[in-house]
C-alpha cells in the first residue's frame, strides 16, 4: 500500500489507522497523526488536502513537484520541500520529499526516491519523551536524516576530486581529466541546489522569526543549520578547487604540448643530420678523395650512426627524449 | 480594435464597455474595470491617464517603453513592468507589458509582443470567488502567467547547453562550440534582465512592506517569488556552467593542437625517413656494393615501404595517427 | 560673463540679477535664486560661499574638483557632485558639475565640460507649477538631465561591443579585437565611476532617510534611481560580456594557431613529397630501368605534379588549405 | 591520566581534584572548575555531561568531532569548537579542541592534536586578578592562544608563496611551480576553514548580542576578532595572489613554448641550409665548372661551415639560440 | 629626543612640556596635551600608559606593531592604527602610526616611517578656532594627512599601469610585462590593506554610532571617508584592469607564438623549395636534356633565386615575414 498512517498519543504509538479515520484522531487532544505517502498521487493528495485542510498553493507545489528546497510558513503549518540525492550511473539522481507539518499532524510525500524514512520513524518511536514534542520534533528528525545522508555523498565527490588531482599531476590524460572535472562540477551543482536554499530556509526556523510550531525546537534546528553550513562550506571549497584544477590542467596541457614539440624536434634531428651527411657525399665534385676510399661508404654510415647515438644521448640528457 | 475594456461586479463579468464609460463603472461600489491595450499608443495612454488618474511619471515610463522590470508603489496604485520573452530567429525577442493596478481597475499595455493574455482572463473569470478579490488577484494572475511562460524558454536554453557540452566532449568543431556558447550567454543575459529585477520587485509584494492593494494576496506573491527564485537559480547555474564550458573548450582546443602537431610530425616522419634512405644511396662512393646488385633498387624501395609500414603501425599504436 | 544668476518668485522668472544682490532675494519669502557658474573659479566660489553660507568642506571639494559623484547632506542643504561624460578622440572625457542646493537657492558649478544646462532651465521655466516646488525640483531636473545624457553614450558602447563581437567571429584580427575590447573596458570603467556612486547616493533621496529639502520629490528621485539602475545593469552586463569576449578571443587565437599549423604542414607536404621522389631517382643503383627510359624524366615530373595536385585537393577537402 | 581537573577559588588555584568531586566544587560560591580532557573519550564525555549538565546536542557534536569552528550559545553556557593546525609532512593536519564554558566551569576536550594548553593555564594562573573574572577569561585565553598559533603557520605559507614567485620569474620548472601553487592553495583552504567561521562566531561575543557569560570580556574578544580579521585578510590576499600566480605561470609556459619553438627552428636552419648547398652540388648538370675545380669540395664544405657560423651568431644575437 | 610633548590651552600653544608634567596639564580644564613619539619604544610606551591611563589591550597592540588599520572605541578614548606608505626600491614600504585619542590628549607613536607630522601640527596651530575643538580635530587632521599622502602614490601606480598597457600593445617583451603587472599587483595589495580596513573604520566615526569624542567632527570624518572611498574605488579599478591586462598579455603571447610560427615556416619555405629543385636536377635519368645545356646550371640557380624572391615578396605581403 502506498499510504502509511500512524496515530500517536502523548509520544506513544497508537497503531496504524485508515486514511478515512484521520480527522477523528486529529480531534483528540494530545494526539497527532503521521502520514507517509510513498509515491506522489493526485488522488491521495486531494484526500489529504481535505483531511488536513492544507493550503491550496502548497498542495499545487506538491502536485507539480520539481520544487527547489524551501520551507514555507502558512501561519499554523509549514510546507517543506527537501531534495533526496542518490548516486546514479552518471551523476546524482534528485528525488524529492514534501513535508506538511501542522500542529497535530505530519504528512510526507515522497517522489522519485528509493530512500525511505523507516529509520526516522524508528528513531522517533524509540524516544517517547522527544516524540511528545509533536510534529516539530518529527520534522526535525526528517530534515536531520535527509541532511545526514548528504555527507557520505559529498565525501564521495571529494574523494573523486582527489583522484582527479592525482591524475593531473601524475600525467593522466588531460582530456579525461577535464571531462571528469566537468562532470564533477555538474554533480556539485545538483548538490548546491539541494543544500543552499535549504540552509537559507532552515535559518528561519530558529532565532527571531521562528514559526510557531517550531518554538521548542530552536536548538535542534540550529544544529541542522550548522550541518548544512558545513556542507555548504565544503561545496564552495570543492567548487573553488575544481576551477583551479581546470586552470592547472590547462597549464599541464600546454606543458605537454611543449614536451611533444621537443620530442618531435629531437626525432627530426635524428633524421635530418644523417640526411645532410648523405647530401654531402651525393655532391658531384670530381675531387672528393673520400669517395674513392675503400671503406668510405662504411665509414660514412658509421659516422651517421655515431652522430645519431651522440645526439640521442645528448637529447635524452636534456630531457627532450 | 486595440482596446478591450471589461467591467466586473463582485467577481462576475458584466460585459465589455466603451472606454468613455470607464469612470461610470469606477464609481460603482464592488465594481472593477479591466482594460487591455493591445499595442502602446500615446493617444490611448493619455485617455487612460485621465480616466484612471494615473501618476505622470508612470505614464511617462509606459510611453517610452524599454523599462527594466519593476514594481513601483504609488500609494493607492502599483505600476508594474514585465518583460515578455519570445524565441526569435537569432536569440530572444523582448516584449513588454506595463500594468497599472489600482483599487478598482487593472490596465495592461502590451508592446512588441505577440503573446496575449486571453488565457489569464479566462482563468480569472472561471474562478469568481478569487476574482472577487479584485485587481490584486488579476495582477497576481498576470505576473504568474508571465513567469510561467519563462520556464519552457529556460528549459530550451538548458537543453541547448547540454547539446553544446556533448559536442565539446564528442570532438565537435571548437569554433562552433565557442560561438554557440557565446550566443547562449547573450540569450541568458536577456533572461537575467527579465528575471532578476522582477524577483527583487516581487519580494516587496509580501512580507513587512506589502503595498496596500496586495494585502490579501501575500501567499500568492510568495509563490510567484519562489518560481522566480527557481528561475534565477537556474540562470546562475547555466551562467556558471557556460564559463566553465568556455574554459573547457579552450582546453580542448589546446589538446586538439597537440594532436594536430603529433599527426603532422607522424606524417613528416613517413616522408623524412625514406628521404634519408634515398639520400644514402645517392652518395657517390666508388665502393658501394649494393649499388651494383641486380635487385638493389627494388630491395631499397622495399625497405622504404617496409620502414614506413612499420612506422605507421608504431605511430598508430601511439595514437599519433 | 561666467556667472548667470536668475531669481524666481512662486515659480515665475523675475529676471537676471547681479551676484551682489543675491542675499536680498534670498531674504524675500517664496523667492529662490538659481546661480550657474560656467567655469570653476576660486574668487567666484568664495563669493558664493559668503552669499549662501555654504559649508567649508563642500566648498573645498568644489574647489579641488575631481570628486567622485556623491550627494552630501548638510542638514539644510545638499552638496551634489555629478560627472559629465563627453565622447573624446580616444575615450570619454570626464567633466564635472557641482551643485549646492539649499532651501531657497540652487548653485551649479561646471568644470571641464562643454555641455550646458540651458535646456534644463528652459524645461523648468516652462512648468511654473513644478518650479514652484523650488530648488528640489531644479535639482531633480539637473540630475535627470545628466543621467539622460548617459544613455546615448552607453548605447554607443554597446554598439561598439557588438561590432567587436562580429569581428571576433568573422575572423577579424585578434590583435585589434583584443585591443578594442581593452579600450572598451577602459571607457566602461569611466562610466561605472560616474554611475555606480551616483546610484548609491540617489537611493538616499527617497525612502526612509530622505533629506528635508527633497521631501516632496521622492517619486521623482525614485524615477532617476530607476534610470541609474538600468544604466548600472547595462554596464555590468557589458563588463561581463567583455570578459567573456576576451576569453573567446583567446580561444580564437588558439584556433587560428591550430589552423596556421595545419596550413604550414600542408604546404610542407607539397614540397616534401616531390623531394622524396627526386631523392629516389637520385640514387645511384646500376640497375634502375626507369632511368634509361626515354620519357622517364618527364613521367617522373608528371608524377610529382600529379601527387601534388592529389595532395592539394585532399588537403583542401580536409580544410587544411 | 587523560583528565586534568583543577578547582579555582577567587582567582587562586585550589589544586587538582578528582572528576567525581566536581559537583561539590561547583556548589561552592566564587569557585570554578577547569577540566582538560586530553583525548576525546565517550565514557569521559558522558561523565562530564552528567557533572556539568551539558546540552545533549553539544555533547553529540563533541562526540562526533569534525565540526566546523563555531560558538554556540545555550543561554547559560557556550559550546566552542576550535581547529588546531599543525604542519604535517604533506600539508596541514587539523586537530580540534571543543570547549564548554559555563558560569562556573570550563571544559576542554582535545582530539587529533599534539599541542597542549599548559601555557594558557600558566598564563591564567599568573594573573589572579584576571582569572577572578572566571570562565569567560579562561575562554578568552584559550581562543587567543589558538589564534596566536595560527600566525607563524600563515607566515610560513606566505614565505612559501614568495619562494614560488621567485621560481616562476627566475625560470624554474613550470610543472613544479603549478604543483606547488596547487598544494599551497589546498593548505590555504584548510586555514580558511579554521579562520573564517571562527571570525564570524567571535564577532558575536562582543557588541549588541554578547552572551551573558562573556559580558565583562567584550574588549578582549574584540581584540581576538581583530587578530582573526588580520588572518582572514592575509588569507584572502594569498588566495588572490595564488590565482594570479597560476595565470602568470601559464603565461610563462606559453613564453617558454615560444622560445622552444624558436630554438628548434634555429637548429633546423643550421641543418637545412647546408643540406640545400649539398643538394645544389649534387645536381647532374654537365656544365658545372665548380665541380671540376681542385678545391671545389673543400671550398664548398668551408662555405657550409661559414654559413652555419654566420647563422649561429645571427640567431644567437636574435636570442633564438 | 624621541618624544615631543606640547600642551594647548583653548586652541593656543602653551609650549613644550616634559613627559613627567603631562598629568599636571591633563588636570587643567580646557587644556589638552599632544604627545608625538617618534619611534616606538617599550619604556616610553609604559610611561605613556601610566600618564594617560591607556587600555592595556591597546598598549599591547601598539607594542607589537604590525596591526591592520583600525579604529577601536574604548568608551572615553579611541585607539587608531594607520599605515604610512612610502615608495621603496622594490615596492612600497609600510610604516605605522598608532594614535591614542582621549578627551584631553592625543598621543601618536610612529614606527618604520620617515614621514613626520610637523605639517599637521603647523596646520592645526594655524587654526586656533578649530584646534579649540580639541583632540578630535587633531585626530581628524592626522587621519586626513595620512589619507592625502596616499593619493600621489596611487597616481604613481596608475601611471605605471598605463605605461605597462602601452608596452603590451606596442609589442614590448611579454615576459617583462607580466612581471611588471605582477609586481604592480603586489604593491596594490599593500595599498588595499592600508585603505580598505581604514575606510570601514572611519565609517564608524560619523552617523548613528559616532564615538563620544568625535561628536562634533562628523562632517569632517565623512569627508575623510569620502576620500578613502575614492581611493578604494581607484584601487578596485586598477585591480580589475590588472587582471584584464594579464589576460590580454596572454593573448599577446599566443599571437606572438602564432607569428613566430609563420615566420619560421616562411624561412623554411625559402630553403625547402630550392632544395626540391636541386633534388630534381640531382636525378640520374639518362634523358634529361636540361642537364646538357650550356647554361642549364646557371639558369637553374637563377630559377632558385627567382622563386625565392617571389616567395619572399609573397610572404612579406601576407605578413608572414
Amino acid at each position: 500500500m502506498l499510504i502509511n498512517c500512524v496515530a500517536y498519543q502523548d509520544g506513544k504509538r497508537l497503531g496504524e489507522i485508515r486514511p478515512e479515520e484521520i480527522h477523528e484522531y486529529l480531534a483528540r487532544p494530545g494526539c497527532f497523526v503521521w502520514v507517509a505517502v510513498l509515491e506522489r498521487d493526485p488522488a491521495v493528495l486531494e484526500q489529504m488536502r481535505v483531511q488536513f485542510g492544507l493550503h491550496p498553493l502548497a498542495v499545487e507545489d506538491a502536485q507539480h513537484g520539481h520544487q527547489r528546497p524551501k520551507i514555507e510558513d502558512y501561519g499554523d503549518s509549514l510546507f517543506v520541500v527537501l531534495h533526496l540525492l542518490e548516486p546514479d550511473s552518471d551523476g546524482l539522481r534528485v528525488g524529492e520529499v514534501d513535508v506538511f507539518a501542522g500542529p497535530n499532524y505530519i504528512l510526507t510525500i515522497r517522489s522519485h526516491a528509493e530512500q525511505g524514512f523507516q529509520s526516522v520513524r524508528a528513531r522517533c518511536e524509540a524516544e517517547p519523551e522527544l516524540l511528545r514534542l509533536g510534529p516539530a520534533y518529527v520534522l526535525y528528525a526528517l530534515v536531520d536524516a535527509v541532511v545526514d545522508r548528504y555527507f557520505p555523498l559529498l565525501d564521495a565527490l571529494e574523494t573523486e576530486l582527489e583522484s582527479i588531482e592525482d591524475r593531473i599531476f601524475a600525467g593522466g590524460s588531460p582530456r579525461e581529466n577535464v571531462e571528469a572535472l566537468y562532470g564533477l562540477k555538474q554533480k556539485l551543482g545538483v548538490f548546491r541546489h539541494a543544500v543552499a536554499p535549504l540552509l537559507e530556509a532552515v535559518n528561519n526556523l530558529y532565532g527571531a522569526r521562528t514559526p510557531r510550531i517550531c518554538a521548542g525546537m530552536q536548538d535542534h534546528f540550529r544544529d541542522v543549520s550548522d550541518h548544512l553550513q558545513r556542507l555548504n562550506q565544503t561545496i564552495e571549497s570543492i567548487r573553488d578547487t575544481i576551477a583551479t584544477a581546470i586552470a592547472v590542467n590547462l597549464s599541464m596541457i600546454s606543458l605537454q604540448e611543449n614536451e611533444t614539440m621537443k620530442r618531435l624536434a629531437a626525432y627530426g634531428a635524428l633524421v635530418a643530420v644523417p640526411t645532410l651527411i648523405a647530401g654531402i657525399y651525393g655532391m658531384n665534385f670530381t675531387n672528393m678523395p673520400e669517395l674513392g676510399w675503400k671503406y668510405g661508404y662504411l665509414v660514412t654510415m658509421g659516422i651517421m650512426v655515431a652522430v645519431d647515438i651522440y645526439l640521442f644521448y645528448k637529447l635524452r640528457r636534456a630531457k627532450w627524449l
